[in-house]
């Protein structure tokens, strides 16, 4: 069985709808190459008591949690006081991230405001920051990250190579303009009962010069991974559509805009 | 008290981070404006065991419970026979739906995954779909919604009226280019104390051509939420950047792209 985890986004913008997370698919997708099982994603609001019991509670259930957002400078960003709570161990400065990031500051800017951001839970491992300098952190299972999307991005860079992964997730796209998902799902939910260890989805596509459904074999047994991807190929064929491999061309993340067929 | 919310995306294509989720920016939006505060967002995998759970878990938290995906023709659309699980009813076909889908098919075509679409858990109400006629519904607080965006969304203005609201969230954004959070994070935090009922956000944006800070008052009092405005701009001012106003230009969903000060 391969690691799993959970993302924990923090922050209210993202609740009110005024901010579209950018990080769910970015760390989605790096885990799976990884070799770690995303199971949950939550987006919880910027309460103290939240925060702290939702932590508590994952941290738990997960092999690792991830969280972004909360760990800035303003009266919002609350995130870390929240995972030394959680822990149950002072937050505080750690002295090499207050030096490092004093040295950044312009000399008398070093506010007590930005010294927050040199204050981590005891015990805490800083993650490098290369954009800002302002550093995330892991504390036992559960890894702080920032939520703007370039400094989430480059902080787990550095710490993807300390996680602990299993064997990459495989995935294998077979799609065909027209096809509607009503016609093939009994043919691909009985290769489904076949297959048991690779995981067959189902996604319509919409374009605006064509529409069809997508089907995408997964797994971490990339045999098993190429033999599902045989028979969904065959299957599209057999009821008369032209499989074509891999996701439909002008395919963009969030581009899935609808489909009027089933 | 506004009436409170969450959102349940079920869907592994988002845990794998094949698609970027569409749908919560809108849903969290439209609920703001019904005056429904949504509290939490949580994406799950397609397994019945945890989808029946999470629904449990959930619908005795919140006044609402709003679900996407899953509702389709495929093997892996397995939401509706686990909301009947999760309420203890029987999951079965609503002869209404079933006409209605069955006049709407090809003659020929209305085939048993087809069929599918039309079974609900016994004592929902269905939610129209204009889009492509497999219906949604809701059923005790518990509102099943297409993951297909178009879908979605049209089911959810469908939905709308019948949603118990509170007072609509007022916002108000101040900007200003060239502004670090750092500067501003004392008289910031100032403000908020001095206005509990108003939630106010600090958010730095990145541009191509410009990057800076902007600040978010919001709440359900409109007056309140003015009035911090005013002492935001003044702070803005004070601080000797120049306040603009609304959000910055070129803010697009999901831009927030990066910020290398604090």
């Amino acid at each position: 069985m391969n690691p799993t985890a959970c993302i924990l986004v923090i922050g209210n913008e993202i609740l009110s709808g005024r901010t579209q997370d950018a990080n769910v698919q970015f760390l989605a997708r790096r885990l799976g190459q990884l070799g770690i099982s995303l199971r949950e994603v939550r987006v919880i609001p910027d309460v103290s008591e939240t925060i702290v019991g939702t932590i508590v509670e994952l941290r738990a259930r997960y092999d690792h949690l991830l969280t972004t957002g909360g760990i800035g400078p303003t009266h919002d960003d609350i995130t870390s006081a929240c995972v030394a709570e959680a822990f149950g161990v002072p937050w505080e400065i750690h002295p090499d991230s207050f030096a490092k990031l004093e040295a950044y500051m312009a000399p008398g800017s070093f506010n007590a405001a930005r010294q927050r951001m040199a204050m981590l839970p005891r015990g805490a491992t800083p993650i490098d920051n290369p954009v800002s300098v302002a550093p995330g952190y892991s504390i036992g299972n559960v890894h702080v990250m920032a939520g703007v999307p370039r400094i989430m991005r480059a902080m787990f860079e550095n710490l993807a190579p300390s996680l602990a992964g299993g064997r990459p997730v495989v995935s294998l796209a077979w799609h065909a303009d027209g096809m509607l998902e009503g016609a093939i799902a009994e043919g691909l939910e009985a290769i489904q009962r076949r297959m048991p260890a690779v995981e067959i989805g189902s996604y319509p596509y919409e374009r605006p010069d064509r529409r069809g459904v997508s089907l995408v074999s997964k797994g971490i047994d990339a045999d098993a991974v190429a033999e599902a991807g045989v028979a969904v190929r065959a299957l599209i064929a057999e009821l008369g559509y032209t499989p074509v491999q891999g996701e439909p061309p002008s395919a963009q993340p969030g581009a899935a805009a609808g489909t009027a067929g089933s």
